[in-house]
């Protein structure tokens, strides 16, 4: 069968067998089949969707063309949880830690941030000496110490989905839920954990601009995990303001570090410990999520989530004394507190917005060869529904130079809606559940 | 302005602009744009379409990449036909001489098939030492001397749609009829003739499979020739069974010059002066199509139109005793009558099925680089309406063996149906006209 009658038959709003996903893409793979192809190949699915079927497969193609972590020797029930993205979103750094307490391994490899801020490799590189290139036998033996390690994607991982990846950003077709499906859970099952869980956000800040999109991806992901033999949960989270109350790099890890103190902003926690117990009842360490979530606050307030931390930084040669000392972590040059222009309710503080205020100032990557800048970003931010007075800060924003400062700053500014709190749109932190059937 | 931000634009329905367009095809046609973004480009259009100022801007892109025929040194009003192909299909080797006749000039460049029969220079070329390959010099000198001149297409004749064309034949890009429309229309412009006749076919043996595709193909085309300011019409004709009744090369060369004498098919000779009276009215040279009919018919009777042919051959440097002696053409070894399998009504000669049996014998190409076998093919076709004795032949199969004979003719028998007249669908040969503005 030629590749064109392949790119045809999804063109006409077929379904392609597994045989021919399988034929088309691992020739794309192996070069036999061109990028030209697979472009007209990916912008016929964008039209015309899959089948959870053909995801499934998609997905299992790309997997399998780079290596497998072999999980066996881990003694643990193994899980694991991807994020969509977010601004300020470390929710990866306190939650690793955090339920390997309760006896579960969390092998999480993680990616860079490309788009307005860093991701949690970036986050966590804020930490003098933290390595993310183990591996796959260190990546192992980390885990087998302390339960958790979070390291980033090796070429080997997936290499189909990252030269397609690649072809679809310069060709409009990334925002595909199939195509995004594939990509996201090829990597993810490749971790080979038993079960899985997916923090999807919709909002501004988030790539999905609409809960029915987030929704849709979300049962996507969910049902092909269903496919693939894994133990799914996901979890539609707001992302419509910024997660907790710093955005950047260093900084994130310092309010993880907060946070696993147990002294977390409320909306962070929140969703740490929604994602962080249905870890614990996909894997059976837990009988109910009320059950799991107090043995997680348990695990916090007892400062083992904290000890469980440090021992990951260290075992990765990071400085653990960043623990007790955030010192020790980059600093900014410049603090320039913004004032509310204001007195009044915070109405919304737009997160897609303050994300750009801290691309501004050089916290994530425009391209994939750009360096981040670990020192910089905000902290001490004003959520939805807190009160300010005129000259209040909305934020301290940290920065290279007084003038990026003045320039984040301001973009602050327009992402702040100030009035007397009837405008504030109720939109829940945790919009809804979405249940695999393993 | 990035190539995938335009790319993104027409995924998204939006109309590009003129800018856009030349922006990106010109920079397809310059290696500045690689294939795998044109590929995603045209499936876009695929699913979205363009308008009719797009599909002009497209042909503009594609007409202006490669040489323009330079035809202010001819006297006559000049005017050329194009069709979109079908079995059977010789009405240019019979229009050109005709309509030259009139006091117009015709610059035909024509294409080879690429399907299941030959194109109008393949048959031509049957004409032993006839050359399609002149200059555009020599082309014009043709011209001037007997009116009109059949060759072939150029590497300089519209380059960039013959780039785009070689891809969307390998990415399921081909049916989309902005873009046939623009692939079409930049070889016929770049003729510089002031008015185009379109023969846009319709049926089993045809581009378009349906009335409806046909109808759309047509409007679009003559909408496109109005704004690049050409006097157009196009007129809908019926493929269901092939024209006339011969199916090959050197057979419809043959018919051809039996046309010229006035002794052609009944819907040969209709559809050749239809189109023929519509180029006479819309270069000035008849006052309606009825009295330019009458003028046509005359210059067949006169023996104008057959001597204008012969003129036209020995100006290419071909044989013109052909015309009087058609056993000069290239003749097939096995000549296979094909008995009817039963006494009754011809209700049907399905088109792409006696088309798909002279692909059997050789008379047309699957690849580029196959070769067309001039001498074989079919004659004595019986036609819709007709009626048959048991055993009397349906067609005569010309073929390079016994073998060959055998398997077309079976291929025949399966096309034709045979009942008691009853099973006929009445369908007109000329189904519209469709007219341009100018």
């Amino acid at each position: 069968m030629l590749p064109q009658w392949i790119i045809e038959k999804k063109r006409d709003g077929q379904a392609l067998s597994v045989d021919e996903i399988r034929s088309f893409f691992e020739g794309y793979g192996s070069g036999a089949i061109p990028d030209y192809q697979a472009a007209a190949m990916a912008m016929a699915i964008y039209f015309r969707g899959m089948t959870f079927d053909e995801i499934a497969a998609l997905t299992d193609v790309m997997m399998k063309s780079g290596d497998l972590l072999d999980t066996s020797r881990l003694k643990q029930p193994t899980v694991d949880k991807h994020s969509t993205g977010g601004i300020g979103d470390k929710v990866s750094l306190i939650l690793a830690p955090l339920v390997a307490c309760r006896g579960v391994a969390v092998p999480m490899i993680s990616g860079r941030g490309l788009g307005i801020t860093g991701g949690t490799l970036d986050k966590i590189e804020s930490i003098p000496g933290y390595r993310t290139d183990l591996q796959p036998d260190e990546f192992l033996r980390v885990i087998e110490a302390c339960g958790c390690s979070i390291i980033g994607q090796t070429a080997r991982l997936a290499p189909v989905d990252k030269k397609l990846y690649a072809l679809r950003d310069v060709t409009a077709t990334v925002p595909s839920i199939p195509l995004i499906t594939a990509s996201i859970m090829s990597k993810k099952l490749a971790e080979n954990t038993q079960a899985l869980v997916l923090d999807v956000k919709w909002g501004s800040g988030a790539f999905m601009k609409t809960l029915d999109e987030a929704r849709n991806l979300a049962r996507t992901m969910v049902e092909v995990g269903d496919r693939m033999g894994r133990r799914m949960a996901a979890v539609l989270t707001d992302m419509n303001q910024p997660l907790g109350r710093t955005v950047g790099n260093a900084v994130e890890v310092e309010e993880s570090i907060r946070a696993l103190r147990g002294e977390g902003a409320q909306d962070l926690m929140e969703v740490t410990l929604v994602l962080g117990a249905l870890m614990l009842v996909l894997t059976g360490r837990a009988e109910s999520e009320a059950a799991a979530r107090r043995e997680l606050e348990g695990a916090l307030r007892s400062g083992e989530a904290l000890a469980r931390f440090r021992r990951m930084v260290e075992l990765h040669g990071g400085d653990p004394r960043v623990v007790d000392d955030p010192r020790r972590l980059p600093a900014a040059a410049t603090a320039l507190p913004v004032p509310a222009p204001a007195a009044g309710v915070i109405e919304a503080a737009d997160a897609d917005g303050i994300g750009r205020a801290c691309a501004i100032l050089g916290a994530g990557r425009a391209r994939v060869e750009d360096r981040v800048d670990h020192a910089v970003g905000l902290r001490d931010l004003r959520k939805v529904g807190e009160r300010v007075g005129k000259g209040d800060p909305l934020a301290v924003v940290l920065a290279r130079n007084e003038a990026d400062a003045r320039r984040a700053a301001e973009r602050i500014v327009a992402s702040v809606r100030i009035g007397d709190g009837q405008g504030i749109v109720d939109r829940p932190l945790i919009v809804e559940r979405v249940l695999g059937k393993g």
